[in-house]
């Protein structure tokens, strides 16, 4: 870990906590590995170098003495684009076949082949199944559900020709999205299209394969990831305002820690339902424990704490540190993000790491895989593998660091529409009046190459003191809520026209709307907005950031944002610096195509200032005092 | 291109000619470009970088001294999988989206939405659509068409559970398959799925991912392979034997030269009728032309030879020579394989570069977008452009270096049987008695990195002394053609076994079978036979080979060989080597669980002695003589 200072790492005082025990330790994390990968290779990290082919792999070299072409004769402009494509591609699949999970529980719940299912909020059921225009009347839920699984089945496919919730999309974007060419077709069938595109001697123009970058990105935002929320919210329910509680405080010494860690809210639904068992709870006490304490990271953590309250001991970084307390006696996983690490680290305590996907095993794990037919038993299994690690943990070794900090979450835009007194006409008021000047979505993930949560944060209490109501998912739920920024309390941080807004209607001024996929809630809600004012989502005052971000989902909601009409401030650069063209496309052409582009600004001073800006051109157009 | 000699380059006369004449021209070939690369990047060559977040890229140190995981934790085996995983998603991506534009024409066919395609094979369309499940008795052919097409589009999606040609395959291997859990389930969603394994976090063990590479990869080879091979033949004939020519020499000097390059059928089926309209002849011969030649690259090239008896002028290093002949007004493209240095060399004659794709654009070249609306009138604006570039042809600048070669083509199953008196028992009779003692698929590309044509046309002269019947396709057919093997009078190349079965039906001893999608032609012949004898297709005296492969869609075509039960020699290693997981279950794990596996081996004579090792091994567990 070197000399460096532990506040050179993160922000938080339970990561420095537990960055300086892994060192006592001698466990290994996510900055250990950082510190010897660097220097990175510069050709990767300008997305110059290609392995499309075994002619290659080739380099382009950025400096212009050696060679500008690969041995196919691709160029770096071409070679950026192919990486970035692919970048965006795996992103999209992930979300998307992560909404097709949903959609196959869905199914099995229509089809009555699971009792562990069910429907939980029968009214989004068929609200958003008349919505995508079938015919509710006088069918049972099962019926309904087993019609709307195989409706959003067909959004995958090619058959369709666009995606059953293109009618959120506002009729000018629409029309601009046809005239470009990048309606989504199809959800697998665009992300497919781009492996394709990108294979050697298939599409060789830069801009073209951005473009289909962005359809592929909009078939994610308006398709599986938006598929994801819906039928998360109707089979587990729609969340609604509520507290909880976040970091590593929320372990407990005296209980059994079990940790859910993924994205899915299909198997940590189940650990919920199972660690509530008398049964199981009678043998946490025989084992000489005083319960069991269920907590999350990351996104699986988000959806249990959007629906059911569930406390989060941290996001991105704080999974491996979390381990480090010595007080985890599983972490249950599902799929994405989950750091190969974990088991390596849980070796070096009593902890053990469970995985219940068959599309996600990890070596040396304990695979205990979960179907729609199995899923409760299969909990039960794993809150009794906890418990029996329970029994092994080590007293010495145990360290939760710092006390919980207090959250509101459950914002979904049903829960913010109900506080609203059931329209977005009072938000679209405090806007107009300026009392809300704009909306800044805030999302994404840690990166251990900056300060964990120090962007995350930051820009939010930037944007706030800016008038800007910001709405965060994902791992910024946990930066924010760290910070306290997820209380009615942080209005006091808030400029004068938020605070009073806030303060009204009780609520902090950054809402938490959800996980990663939920992003499509600002989606819908950015929607919502356009077609009340009558304008595209690029007229509206909204922008949005992801700081910290790493991953190759982020990639692809930062593209799906732009490509919807918003302004996205990344943290970090994406590799695609090695092509004027690609770079050039991110940070100002798309502007002349879809409305909106990128910037890249690491410093959450100037990002908000770069926010700030636009809202001021945004508000001025639509006839607003800046 | 250095002072190496010439044969160092490729063995054929006309590539060595246009090489010098490159050279003199003071054209960049790919040779230039290889050379300019090297060393390439050894981790990349070993499969050992990550790119596949931002926390990164990393890199692992094959020697051990330096970084053994990546920055989230990923060792050798996961990194090196995860790589793979995606090369082979890529090539099933490019394969199957070529087989859904197939599907599209079909369909459209069907709607009666074209007046430019319709049904050539009526009882192939009949024939398919039963075997598929489908009832067409009374139905006119578009209602059959629009079922077929309908069913096929389902193959691509998530609710059949499996794919539409899955009953080709014997039932000892659907058996197996099912055990091993890699039946293929849906064609995008596997390949979307090996996206979504391979993000940071999903799936993070190196067998786990291998065998959904395999499974999707049998998506590919029975699925979107398959179906672009079948609904080729329903569109556009279905091939029967004949003759053409093939090299460089197909070129004509007093005429204007039309290449199509690239794997569709659909747009070069539209040129070739083009080229034949008597208007456009008379514009050519208006031009001072006799005539308008056409002549393919390639696979493309491949689709219109074995169906239309059109020359073959080249495969995949022979598509930059081609233009340096100076004869070639425009080469017309779709997709895949097309380097995009065409448009390059292109610039330095009189030629034109014509894409017709809109996921397949070349910056600098010209695009002229087809559809299935307006194909044939497209097709007339292509030529009318070739008719225009032949007035500036400068003939001072032309070469056409040889003498075509004659080839037989046309091998389809169909074909084959009908040669066979309509049943494969006469074949089966002929490899019992050891006449023929087994048959070889010598499929796959050219690579800069080694001879052109060596390795091909010389694994194919040992095989079929050792009496094994071979069968070519993609680019091995065109090394073949050159070398004289695909004209009954190799016969006398054959053993005397071979040789006295290719006498007695008038036969060459290496069939050619198509393109690289029709290697599910291979698939489908193995599986007849395996299910003839009551075997599994591992248990068949059968081996694949693809010397000189290069690309991702040929990584994918080797999985699919293994994983249906076909040992494979490749000539060049895939990016595996960095892990010794993924390298000992490629090259004899696989054995274990597939019944085939890999093995590398670029000497044309050793791996013939591996594949007859391999027929030898077989034979003998049949009971036959080896």
């Amino acid at each position: 870990m070197g000399k460096r200072d532990l506040s050179e790492y993160s922000i938080c005082k339970d990561a420095q906590a537990m960055i300086a025990k892994a060192r006592e330790d001698g466990v290994e994390t996510v900055w250990d590995r950082l510190r010897e990968q660097e220097p990175h290779c510069g050709f990767c990290e300008l997305g110059l170098s290609c392995r499309n082919c075994i002619m290659g792999p080739c380099r382009i070299d950025p400096f212009g003495n050696g060679p500008q072409r690969g041995v196919c004769g691709a160029d770096a402009d071409v070679v950026v684009a192919r990486n970035f494509g692919r970048m965006v591609a795996a992103g999209a699949a992930a979300h998307s076949d992560h909404g097709r999970d949903l959609i196959e529980t869905l199914l099995a719940v229509g089809e009555g082949t699971t009792a562990d299912y069910g429907i939980r909020d029968e009214a989004k059921l068929r609200r958003i199944a008349e919505e995508v225009g079938l015919a509710v009347a006088g069918k049972d839920a099962k019926a309904v559900a087993l019609e709307l699984a195989e409706q959003f089945f067909n959004d995958f496919g090619c058959r369709r020709g666009s995606i059953s919730f293109i009618d959120r999309v506002p009729a000018k974007r629409r029309a601009l999205w046809e005239k470009v060419g990048i309606t989504p077709r199809g959800i697998d069938r665009d992300v497919v299209e781009m492996l394709h595109r990108t294979h050697m001697g298939v599409d060789n123009d830069a801009v073209n394969i951005c473009l289909h970058a962005a359809r592929l990105s909009l078939a994610d935002g308006w398709g599986g990831s938006m598929i994801a929320t819906e039928v998360s919210d109707i089979l587990f329910g729609t969340p609604t305002p509520r507290t909880s509680k976040v970091n590593l405080g929320v372990l407990k010494a005296d209980q059994v820690n079990i940790l859910v860690h993924g994205h899915s809210p299909i198997v940590s639904e189940m650990i919920l339902a199972a660690v509530h068992a008398p049964a199981l709870l009678a043998k946490a006490k025989a084992a000489g424990a005083q319960g069991i304490n269920l907590a999350g990271l990351c996104c699986t953590g988000n959806e249990l704490l959007m629906r059911q309250g569930i406390p989060m001991a941290g996001n991105h970084l704080m999974t491996e540190l979390a381990l480090v307390t010595g007080a985890v006696e599983v972490v249950v996983v599902d799929y994405q993000c989950i750091m190969p690490s974990l088991v390596t680290v849980a070796g070096c305590y009593h902890s053990r790491i469970v995985t219940t996907s068959p599309k996600a095993k990890f070596t040396g794990a304990t695979h205990i895989e979960f179907d729609v037919h199995n899923a409760r038993q299969k909990a039960v299994e794993v809150v009794e593998l906890a418990i029996e690690r329970f029994k092994v943990r080590d007293a010495g070794r145990v360290e939760i660091p710092v006390e919980p900090v207090e959250v509101m979450t459950g914002f979904s835009n049903e829960a913010v529409l109900a506080a609203l007194g059931g329209t977005a006409a009072p938000l679209i008021e405090a806007i107009k009046a300026g009392k809300i000047r704009g909306a800044v979505g805030i999302v994404g993930c840690n990166n251990p190459k900056v300060k964990q949560d120090y962007q995350n944060s930051n820009l939010i209490r930037e944007c706030i003191k800016r008038d800007l109501l910001v709405l965060v998912t994902g791992c910024v739920t946990v930066s924010a809520g760290k910070q306290g920024l997820l209380m009615p309390a942080a209005a006091d941080l808030a400029g004068p026209g938020l605070s009073e807004v806030c303060k009204a209607l009780g609520i902090p001024p950054v809402l938490h709307v959800g996980s990663c996929v939920d992003n499509s809630r600002i989606l819908q809600l950015c929607g919502m907005l356009a077609t009340a004012l009558g304008v595209d989502i690029s007229d509206l005052p909204v922008a949005a950031a992801a700081p910290e971000w790493y991953s190759e989902k982020a990639a692809t909601i930062g593209l799906y944002a732009v490509a919807s009409g918003i302004f996205t401030v990344l943290g970090l650069a994406p590799p695609i610096l090695g092509s004027k063209v690609v770079t050039d496309l991110a940070v100002s052409g798309l502007e002349g195509v879809v409305g909106a582009s990128f910037a890249v600004e690491g410093d959450p001073v100037k990002a908000a200032e770069l926010i700030d800006a636009r809202i001021r051109v945004k508000r001025t157009a639509l006839g607003l005092t800046p």
